[in-house]
């Protein structure tokens, strides 16, 4: 049986006027993975028509939810509807073992709440996606459907719920700090800029200043919010916009503490993917590293003999090299660089006490690629001041950072990681445009 | 005993080289609040020099750590230490019932970390904050350690915890959307123009398209994050960046269930206000409002009667005499104003079937302040279309959007809240300035 409904919502009959069930506790739509668990039982289902199967006696419809996917027998009349109608069925849950997950959904009633009106740029129903990267950015309002994309946005999510809870466990504030500043003063990467009210402003490229001011307030503060780089370079492994995991903490003995948080948040974002997106995990066909109790660490002036090299900083192929001696030597996909040169690093690094040439940060490299920057911070106003003034900046840009250092700041430091890389480099994707939604690059500004 | 430390980190002495436990487990520190379950023991906190208290017989010197306040026992030579010096201090916790909690630092020995090289505009000791507004905004990196000020932000830490637990929970996925978007097609509101690469684009003014469209993927989204309005208004409610709490659902009857998810995610809100800011939120002098199982409800054309009104919108005087109403008819602080008519809302509102002239819409009153909107959204092709010619607006904008719906889009809605107005409202805070760390208006670019 079919019906084609005919109101705007769909038909609301199965949800009487002044109920609310549906949206909160689900009771009258089941899951496609709810399934296996309710053979016998009649029930509701709603989804895409992920595919049919036309087998030879038979015809299937592949439903597609957010749960998975659930095979229904196909009744007549919908041998017209195309892939990617939204339906709704209902129907009897009938155990066959030749079925995906053992069940099937048998005498259904189809009712259709929206029909396509296009095709996607490719089938979603293909176990690999058979497109080029740009076809899959340009039309990712579609294509983000296919399994196997959603699927890396699932990591990417349960990835966040991760870092949040390591840190949340240790007495964090999450903080949500300006994205338009005044003055494009960190690093000497480019910024964008903006018509705020008639004045100069600029996007702003880190929670840097604002994250370690506020450990002034709370000790320890984490952020989870989107940063911005005027990046030329179209890379790989760069956006215009990211997802920037920031955590930034007072008291600190120096950059290894800050290191050893790195090691705790890291077991806890592996350990949420695990429990939160282990299918999609599985479904990618990739593997959780095991986070060691203590993630090896080598000085950046080791790391440089070791490679034969002598650089003020390290290439992508010193980074896979190291990766690849960390997999071999400890068995680790997590490396830490420390010590890289004061040069190759912001003003407000603190240096090593013992060779200040050298400083007390690190780079975390995952399976051969930066993925962390963090390291202790200088803390005292005094310090602060030289340390422009060393490399010839104007302090006025500053004015307000370094307020908080005039009021007294307790040694501290921090890092930040990149959501996207992380999640390309968890997955085995190659390109961090595939772990972010919507990518946004020197090129790209849609959709 | 007061040693002045040298070294910058503060003297590594208490934390030998390789302990990585001062940062994770808190082994080494002590903080203020487990003092009263520690009498006897020697410990070492660290902190700020919150105030000194001078008596006839004896000084203290009152520690401030993340944790709250510890009464010290002032050791000899600590009489020159100016308020906001960063502290360490070691001693034996001492009961005194004299003591607020009943518990001090005896025989300490105190270490300096840091001096403040300046005093803060006013003293951070004092109950209450005795400063205007400005004052307390233009030194925000110190004036937010006054613990009133920083429990305002404990309280909205809390709160964007308990919406995403909430939502977690009922098999929603985050997301992270572009805050740089390539045309300024949302609502009559000013946008802030942007230089990307050469090109115009514009600071995304709320994550509706994006969120819909995910949808589409992962049916149940939200979003946490910044959005941006060029809003000449210096009003005590409107801020140019705000944090937008966004949900979306699919496969709903209509806006009813909305309004069901959003009373459940108020209730997961304070909820978790009260499990993790409760003691913030007493320090406020605030309240939590109960969330009624079910909230009451009017249809804007009900208000209007009972408002003696005729308006196509409801004015901020009207605001708050509806939510009076709710209060003393209904003894809730939250009130619902559903059906406002079509021409007051975007153009992918979904008509109200049996009244088209009004939506499937809601507001959501929070003592007496708009503080939600929200509703269910028009989610066939043909509908876009045809609600985008009756404005007399251009497709071209609405391309990336209006893809997932050729597509195939189910019948779905949702909401967005405003983190600084919840937080202000919940708090009896006026101004939405206090409850953004660092607020950007019309004015106001820095710190």
């Amino acid at each position: 049986m079919i019906h084609h409904s005919t109101t705007d919502a769909g038909t609301p009959a199965a949800a009487p006027a002044g109920t609310t069930a549906g949206a909160t506790a689900g009771t009258a739509r089941a899951l496609a993975a709810e399934l296996p668990g309710r053979v016998g039982e009649h029930v509701e289902l709603a989804g895409w028509l992920h595919r049919r199967r036309a087998l030879k006696s038979v015809t299937f419809l592949v439903l597609r939810d957010r749960s998975g996917l659930a095979q229904v027998v196909a009744p007549a009349g919908t041998a017209d509807l195309p892939e990617e109608t939204v339906l709704r069925v209902r129907g009897t849950v009938t155990a066959n073992h030749r079925a995906p997950n053992g069940v099937e959904l048998t005498g259904p009633a189809v009712e259709v709440l929206s029909r396509p009106v296009a095709a996607p740029p490719f089938d979603l129903f293909r176990p690999t996606v058979p497109a080029s990267l740009p076809v899959v950015l340009d039309h990712a309002p579609v294509t983000l459907r296919h399994p196997r994309l959603a699927a890396l946005h699932r990591v990417s999510a349960a990835s966040v719920h991760g870092f949040r809870a390591a840190l949340d466990a240790r007495g964090f504030t999450e903080i949500h700090t300006p994205k338009v500043v005044s003055s494009a003063t960190e690093s000497g990467a480019e910024v964008f800029a903006l018509d705020w009210f008639g004045r100069p402003a600029y996007l702003a490229q880190s929670p840097q200043f604002f994250k370690q001011t506020m450990v002034g307030v709370f000790e320890r503060v984490y952020e989870t919010g989107p940063v911005f780089r005027a990046e030329p370079h179209d890379t790989a492994r760069h956006l215009a916009q990211y997802t920037s995991l920031d955590a930034e903490l007072g008291f600190v003995a120096d950059h290894r503490d800050v290191m050893a948080l790195v090691r705790e948040v890291l077991a806890g974002m592996t350990g949420a993917v695990a429990e939160r997106a282990g299918g999609a995990l599985a479904a990618l066909g990739a593997g959780l590293p095991a986070v060691p109790a203590e993630i090896p660490s080598l000085h950046f002036t080791e790391a440089m003999r070791m490679l034969g090299a002598d650089e003020p900083d390290l290439s992508p192929e010193h980074e896979r090299r190291l990766g690849a001696w960390a997999l071999r030597e400890h068995g680790s996909a997590f490396l830490f660089v420390t010590g890289y040169p004061m040069r190759k690093r912001p003003f407000y690094t603190c240096p090593d006490p013992d060779r200040p040439e050298y400083s007390n940060s690190f780079d975390l490299l995952f399976r051969g690629l930066e993925l962390v920057t963090g390291g202790q911070r200088l803390h005292r106003y005094e310090d602060c001041l030289a340390a422009l003034a060393a490399r010839g900046e104007p302090v006025g840009p500053y004015e307000g950072y370094l307020r908080a250092f005039a009021h007294g700041m307790p040694p501290h430091g921090g890092f930040a990681l990149g959501l996207e890389r992380w999640t390309a480099r968890l997955t085995g994707e190659e390109n961090v445009r595939r772990t972010a939604l919507f990518p946004r690059d020197v090129h790209r500004l849609t959709p």
